[in-house]
């Protein structure tokens, strides 16, 4: 941590925190610059967020120098974190796309589903049972039902199931059903919410949060991974910024980015990234050039007749042809598809 | 509900959405322009969220020309809510002032804390009992340790309290204790929480999202209204932006919008919009220059030891020299403060 | 400057960087933390730009400690810039308001604006004559003609003139006839012609760029005084944001982040900073609470029929009836209209 | 164009409305909702901006229904643009890739740069000759100087040249050295810069203004291109948003929404869009798998010492790796670079 005092703080000033960062155990490095006064402490950085040295008057800023995460970071871990979920490895060589409505709405819309994304390479079936929606108005997911379908759906097609978790009371629920829990993007910073999942032992899907910096994103896994839970993949979904022609910003630097710096896969939704299915296949091409470990997409037999998000979903059709495409492209990349027929 | 067809779409195409309008009970007007075909439809608006109109491949773009809220809007209730409290009321012509320190840290800090304030002027005392801090390894409360210590407070000094309320599981017990319940920023869209609030009889202090536009907000209030509870302020604590000097970009303009479109109350955080103490007092003026019901502010007796937000935190001096330039704009504005001195 | 190594970093990397550092004359103190290397550099900070230090491979991060402006920081000149234009003075005591149209239309509009501006307590007419547009088709301004009517309702009313300058050619022309120049936003990056209205003696408004932050912004500013001219203001009007229902988001927490760090005047620009003529009234008082030495506001006889911006252009009686609110609150803050009729 | 009046709007509105309608030559189309009066009018879209109809108390809001470009979009030419520049042809079957340093810092930086980005696949020397820098104190460019270098540059290698102009003073100079001009990310709304260089006969690569939506970047080619220079390429180089880690968040997604909406090129620049020159390589991939046309890529001999933009610079070894990936990956996406050995 650096410190740096205004210009004027003096002998007493230094004195203060002083005693204060040698009270929680920092060692100090004075150093007097031409026009100001600046201190480096060196110490445990579980003990920094207990010094707000930037209240006091005198102090201009506070630098922190360690990242604030530590189980999520390639210091702590040097290797690649492989999810393994049934046969499937999540992490590894292999590409998975995870592919389904957004809404479950009924037995046939999600079998038929099912069928059509297993037979054109997906490995994963996702669909939503809980729906909460910015209009009290909307369809609200059909809940326990759902959860039933998704089931059923797996049973018949041997697809394993990622669905979202949204109430600290639903989670042992949902994770008796899924495979996968998804921690939606509102819910990226609802600790409550990470700590229950943190409990079960499911991997983790953790959507960015659609206003999160990298650092803030990083800081929720750390809370999963801190409450015992290591098998977290992140997923980028795009961020809220001033464009409005497609309904996020789909932020693909954050998969080399996150793969730098740390060991957790890296799962990217090109349908939430852009909001218009037409612009689904590119933006899932380029994901996986960019390193993607998976894609997560939405599939309805009938867009234009789903009780939510018609308007980013491809059609079966549509998807089958994007798969055709991906796989030729994923080859080239030394990283094959894992569900694609051979 | 105005739908706008791409080039080339015929007769067979406005036939088709004819029929599905006329289903859900539209009534269609049909304008064809020099380029474009353009659909007109007037009905229900609960009806609109059934219908994904923009998944159809030769629909251009559906503007709705109704807002999607109802409760919230000035159309269904022109004159102003005012919401009491004790022998309060927020949303008439006094001002009301809220301060207190981010989390209650002792009985100490609390009952210093709102004695100082009292006297300044304030007519409610805040204060966190549960803290979902951005990092598992910073401070996250005393829990109903410090509702109690709130309690206290308010017998001691008369100031009534507000709190925020985090976790579904704990509405119950924070309305026990608080006058206000508090939905965080981070909360705004968890709707899960806001359907658990809109049960209780407390009044609701519903912060806005650091990425949430006016009308995402607006549905929020919406939620809380739907659920029966139509006692709601908004505050605004600032929005999500590239600056990065302040902590977030306090969006005063949100004020005079916010009474234009709605008959709510509207409080505004100059503490956590610029999470700069010193930019707080020239924000808190600004904000009742702009027409704020109200203002919520963190003051700390040692911002420097405060376990959280202490470079946002006034101190008590600093705190009482605000409010007395406050008092002077106030008065002069034709609102004076709740609680000020005479 | 501070310079964090990567773990890992040794003495080879650390020799190697002091050898750079020591050639531009800086002094050297190296801290050994307990997991990397940090190294603090003490020096002239123009030479800092010739070491792009953050490109070598084990560097992690530079911190630079000192402000990157000089010119314009109150640690250059404690006192507040006051700028003298005929017998007005900004930056002193009293609020200067700035009224007047968008684009200059005609002899009659702009004479009857500045009558009417002047009655109401105006002290500048502004008025475009050079209108870059976003659209190849729309209205581009009356250019020199522009210029001479605005020099015309100078010497009908007594008003000083402000108006933009867009073109590196044109600076001549423009300060011959304007008093004040005009940067606007989208300019306020434009270096060549930043470095032209250096080399005049006219006062000049520099608008923060749209995603400029506040350090690009006295950047910008430091330009203008590096090249000369000292007699430089600030003009808040709004930055981009995710939120449409304005135009912009007008960032009022620069006003007092401004008046702590620099010495300069600060202006706000209400029209441009909401694009909503009902928000401006509360939004110009609430500029002048938070600070503000002047506002500068677009005002129209006929917005309905205005060339650009009328739907944030006050009209003439809508203008009048915010003047005698703002007059009153001037005065309760200490800081009266300068144009206010007494 | 939709205009949706008030509540409480009658005849009287609607009429006056009409009357100004009428003198524009549209023709009404009126539409009674329950709740609210809807207009629709068709006519002259270059006689829309003349109305500012927002502007009327009684209007609720505007709703356009055509785009404002027309030249730049796919209903104007339905084939892509293809730029022929010597015997490369732009937008066409191969993908492109242009690099070289940031700025031109001196001979025998700028040969050695050209010799290996030539070898490497490169058919485009990149380098700035005129560089505006943030601060005054910064490197400004060399100028002339830096022209002969790149012209010297392309007589030695074959490699073309496209470099910068930034001041409407200099383009006849530039267009004399260059092949292709660049507009920078800061001028793409320097409309006399754009009216300047669509008066040469020099293809125009535009850059994505940090803050600029989509609309306004095809408005800004509208420019170009209603000033008689049809040869315009769009270049995606990151906007600015609330991320830091990154420079600028690379908006991928313009690639292949243009290429829906436009018939012009699309190159992507991932240096700039990152900032960081670990993760260019992986955006590269992204950006070519996203169906861009070519790609803008900073490249250094010695990106430690580079005068700028050292920490976006691939070095020459890391580019020739970088080049091999990408033209595996072209290869097996059907479109060959065009400067790759075969």
């Amino acid at each position: 941590m650096i410190i740096v005092l205004k210009r004027g703080a003096g002998e007493a000033e230094v004195q203060e925190i002083n005693e204060r960062l040698s009270q929680e155990g920092f060692k100090i490095h004075l150093s007097q610059g031409v026009e100001k006064i600046i201190i480096g402490a060196v110490g445990d950085r579980s003990r920094l967020k207990a010094l707000d040295l930037e209240a006091l008057p005198w102090v201009e800023k506070v630098v922190p120098i360690l990242a604030p995460y530590k189980l999520v970071s390639r210091e702590f871990q040097s290797g690649n974190t492989i999810i393994k979920i049934g046969d499937h490895e999540i992490g590894g060589e292999e590409i998975h796309v995870m592919a389904g409505p957004c809404s479950v709405e009924s037995r046939a819309q999600i079998i038929e589903t099912a069928h059509a994304v297993k037979e054109a390479g997906a490995t994963f079936l996702r669909g939503g049972a809980f729906k909460p929606r910015t209009s009290p108005y909307a369809f609200q997911g059909l809940e326990e039902e759902g959860l039933k379908l998704l089931a059923e759906a797996r049973e018949e097609t041997g697809l394993l199931v990622i669905t979202e978790v949204v109430d600290v009371r639903d989670v042992e629920l949902v994770a008796h059903y899924a495979d996968i829990l998804q921690i939606g993007a509102r819910n990226m910073q609802n600790f409550f919410l990470l700590k229950e999942v943190a409990k079960t032992n499911k991997p983790i899907l953790l959507k960015r949060g659609p206003s999160a910096t990298l650092e803030e994103w990083m800081m929720a896994a750390e809370y999963i991974m801190d409450g015992g839970n290591y098998q977290v993949m992140f997923c980028e979904r795009g961020i809220r910024t001033f464009e409005t022609y497609t309904r996020n910003t789909l932020d693909l630097s954050m998969v080399p980015a996150l793969q730098s710096l740390s060991h957790l896969p890296v799962i990217v939704d090109p349908s939430h990234g852009t909001g218009r299915w037409n612009l689904v296949p590119a933006m899932t091409k380029a994901a996986v050039a960019a390193g993607a470990d998976g894609i997560i997409v939405e599939v309805h037999p009938q867009p234009e007749k789903a009780v939510s998000d018609g308007k980013q979903s491809l059609t079966l059709a549509n998807f089958a042809a994007m798969m055709e495409e991906l796989a030729v492209l994923s080859q080239a990349l030394g990283r094959p598809l894992k569900g694609a027929r051979r």
